[in-house]
């Protein structure tokens, strides 16, 4: 078992794109991660500070080949890849004893009709889905504690879960949980480190729009999360848009209050439920969050209204996208995995301005 | 009477701001206007040109003191101010037969309670409220041909109403008119040309973020616009959000379909509504537009979904706010005041990219 | 010839980039063209407002394939292709009587070899190339009136030429024309639309870098059109810059004033030398121009400095990269060479803010 | 004598602007900093967090005004106030045995005239100025070690001695001294946090402009270091321009290479000057440093180029502005003054994307 003494050995496998990178600048500075292995079949043998100067002085590996790189060797290997990897190589890495935090989606749908549907492809390895846990520590942390696969959630999904969980407390009597609506706002940095002609500058500075209203991959994985939750099923309305900046993430959610939950204090609910959370930081009422207060670190801030003392709430919350919305929760729950304080590594002060 | 051999002779007043500059831009391009007198109390004497570059070449006017300026000659004058200064002059000007058409808020509500509570001053001349025209063409054309004075409206109010317009129909037995919700999100120039520290591009640039959630001028503004149309209370929730670009308006409308309104054919109700509008574009079903499309012209387009065949509607609408959401609107309002074709001087095809 | 009456038919090849959709953007509201086609391998039978919503309503042409598109029958046609495309089609054309605008490099360099060894391909009509006019109308007015084969400038190279040419006078004895230095700036669309990871939001966005300091394609095209006014060598260090933004070009020049050059007002040599140049405004001592108030326009905005009243002159120049940069100097060599006034269909104000 | 078990006392006055928030968030992850007190008079009794929400939870001072501030009690005071308000209370703080940083320009030049000329006041203990240090390790590091008082430099300063230091060599043989231009380009913050009109994002997103052209500051700031390595006067001109990004600033330096420079090693010259510096990275040649890349970090990165073995030097030098070019330097300045490796709490990894 890693201790402070004995290091955790890491790999990554994929880390040349912006959650791989993200990685990368978290774990450098890792009291106890010692980074063993990062695999690319393209850029095998380039130094990693090379492609991101970034890290120079701070990693001093290279990309090696995904067949010839260590990978056995490590105590957990992160996979920052595209959906679809990290389920082809699970059954052998776990066999050697390496435990698992897939970034992508392979192991974040318990519902693997819902995953071919959305992610083109045949669940390769459904036992293993099984055992797997969903990464969000605030919802899952003793099973995270103890898994061997942890399917890291994504970005949406953890704004839209933080944020709504401590409504469907009292067995969801509060509001009127069939009609759910969940306005979401990301930077570019979501869309990935992909050269697609929509993700150029030119096509996306000084604009705004809605995208994926007709359905996103993300709406099923925040539906079972919520129902899980709740028991029961829930109606989500999901309209995600892209904000031209290149990290945050705002998603503004609608929940009406049933008669039940007229007279219920929504503020106390929320610093009750999230009191002894390191990373969820309940503001003062009124406040409007700003993606920019949370970026480069692994918090998220919520702020719960209900305008004009209406039957209609307003919850505001924040995140970066690439920290507590991918490697910074991968990294919580890397700590959780090892028995670490789950803020090791992660109390960075978010970069503001 | 103007005509193309008599120009329109054009004043404004408090031509300083964003709104004003923009006047001028359309304006100068107009081929029936003539721009006769601008007004600044601070910047007399200053040309216009001095202070916006861009307009070299095309205005060679100065400001000149309010005092001095001979708005009295003027055919129309736009009031392109801080609320308050057009109802202060509207009296006198009215006298001296000259129309008006007021950028500001003074003659948008009706309701001058809720106008009071607002702008924080009370109304100065009710009686000529009382016959103001708010100024949105698409649901008030008639009117606004015969008056005196228009009530230019804000940015918000006009893609909410233009968004729901539609849905109103048929006695709004089509939606839960007592739930409807307005997600909006605004370039910063829809906060005006001010030297505030919350609108620096330090604090403004890659953030995101919900303001005034507790209340917004526009909502009251939004709200008397649909319950005229429905001719009975509707009920709204308004989020307006600061986006990091410079121009454009986005607002995503949900609106929950009623029994009565599940096998309505909203794209064909939609495009029917506003067939014969010269600035309103339904997109193609399955459309997500880009604020980046109407940047520059006087555009606004709109898309209707209805995503999973759920009873949620998602209207998503865009505009220039400078242009539909302010000047380019005021200068739509001119042309119908003296009987030119309402797209005059409008025609200009967005700067995209 | 193409008169009012008998408009000026235009095709264009290659309309889907950036300088395709600007030039669709003036000809669309230019008073003597008819659009009669627009081809596009890739994209045949699209219609170009599909593409481009920004010119739904404006634009109601489809693509071409170019085997079948009626570019014969044109009178002026434009290429807004890779460079490389003009030169194979240039043949055919001529010997149809159709004039020839290409907005690539085919027709920029006199020199082959500097082409050959910068475009990575060897010239393909060379003598088409000897009777071609580079289209800088400032410096070529004449020459461009009579041509059938306009090579259009590049972005660089118009607003460096623009702002040493008055610097060029008498014979060069003002300025060390050994030692120019050209430290310039573009905004992002200056590398065309391109799905290339280099381009992609999230690693342009709040970052600014130099880029082909060690060589660069618009260098050999500068020292060409500079020799060419000053009859001898010059020598020029040129190192360009990629800013965060969408459209807009500065040049900052540097030349160093010999003995002979001490007492030149050099303020009034620009302001003499532009001062019948409908679209190149030289500024008010001491200002500092921006880019935006060129933004959409045609206009290019230069102010010279000679700081501190040292030996070192300042030449701060300013266009927008797709309008006098490209599509717009593109236009206005089209009215040269249909005889119309040069401004015609280019008098839009700069879109500011 | 401040040590590991006794922690630095550590008091910010002025600490509501950017390189105020800057040193918050270095100070309060610095393993040897205890902050003792911050004061604001505007502020007082405000918390630190309330202002800035990236702190919450890392920060729990309130400003406290100045004149109830336990200063005296500080082993350390930073200034990041306005100009003028280091000198008025360096005298008290340095009786009471308190050491200074200043990140205003009170002890920066130890020409007074130039700093009366530039700061518009004349300077009020020039005493304590002929002692200070000009707080830039790279240059002066043994100097600080000792230092009462350090006057922390201008951004602009700092890369522009960077760049330039290496050349200095030899007695400045390798170049023309007389004739150095420094082209910089600035993001916004580093005209602070102020309320100003041609600060806010309309003004400033997505253009591109100089300033200062006739002249700057930071220009004797430049110059009277470089003089002091050279030993005697230079000639240099200096034009600084606004990026629209919110940290980073870029350098391009341009020196003539002289007769006895051509045969210079120019790669090998910086490598080998900055080989020891923890803050210097001297990158492969060919390289075009992104301001990106050191976001949120110490780190100066450094390029030099002789494009086409030509006679021009070209160096490229990007920092963070508020880093390096700000607090972190402070902050390093502070780890020089107690003995404590230079890099203690600076080793952040640049957040990029």
């Amino acid at each position: 078992m890693a201790t402070p003494d004995s290091p955790i050995r890491v790999g990554i496998v994929g880390g040349t794109g912006y959650t791989g990178v993200e990685l990368l600048r978290l774990l450098a500075q890792h009291p106890h991660v010692e980074l063993t292995a990062i695999t690319s079949r393209k850029e095998d043998g380039m130094a990693v500070a090379d492609m991101y100067p970034s890290l120079r002085g701070h990693v001093n590996l290279r990309f090696s080949h995904p067949d010839r790189a260590a990978l056995n060797e490590c105590h957990v290997v992160f996979f920052a890849t595209p959906h679809g990897v990290a389920m082809a190589q699970a059954e052998s890495l776990l066999a050697a004893g390496v435990r698992i935090i897939d970034l992508a989606a392979d192991f974040r749908l318990q519902n693997t009709a819902a995953f071919e549907h959305w992610y083109k492809m045949p669940h390769a390895c459904e036992p293993i889905l099984r055992e797997a846990v969903y990464g969000l520590p605030e919802l899952h942390r003793e099973r995270i504690r103890h898994a061997q696969v942890v399917g890291n959630p994504g970005c949406y999904p953890t704004t839209v879960a933080l944020g709504l969980a401590p409504l469907l407390a009292e067995g969801g009597k509060l509001i009127d949980t069939q009609h759910l609506i969940a306005d979401c706002k990301s930077g570019v940095t979501g869309a990935g480190r992909k050269a697609e002609l929509g993700l150029i500058y030119s096509e996306v500075s000084d604009s705004f729009k809605a995208y994926g209203v007709a359905g996103h991959r993300h709406h099923p994985e925040i539906v079972e999360q919520l129902e899980a939750l709740l028991g029961r099923p829930v109606g989500l309305t999901f309209v995600p848009h892209l904000v031209p900046m290149v990290r945050g993430m705002h998603s503004t959610l609608y929940a009406r209050v049933t008669p039940e939950g007229q007279n219920t204090d929504y503020q106390a609910l929320f610093e009750a439920y999230y009191a002894d959370e390191p990373f969820v930081d309940v503001m003062p009422a009124g406040s409007t969050p700003e993606t920019r207060t949370v970026r480069g670190s692994n918090m998220v801030r919520i702020a719960v209204h209900r305008p004009s003392n209406s039957n209609q709430l307003v919850v505001l919350v924040v995140q970066d996208n690439l920290v507590k919305g991918a490697s910074g929760q991968a990294v919580q729950n890397m700590n959780l995995l090892f028995g670490l304080p789950e803020t090791t590594g992660l109390q960075h002060v978010a970069v503001l301005p």
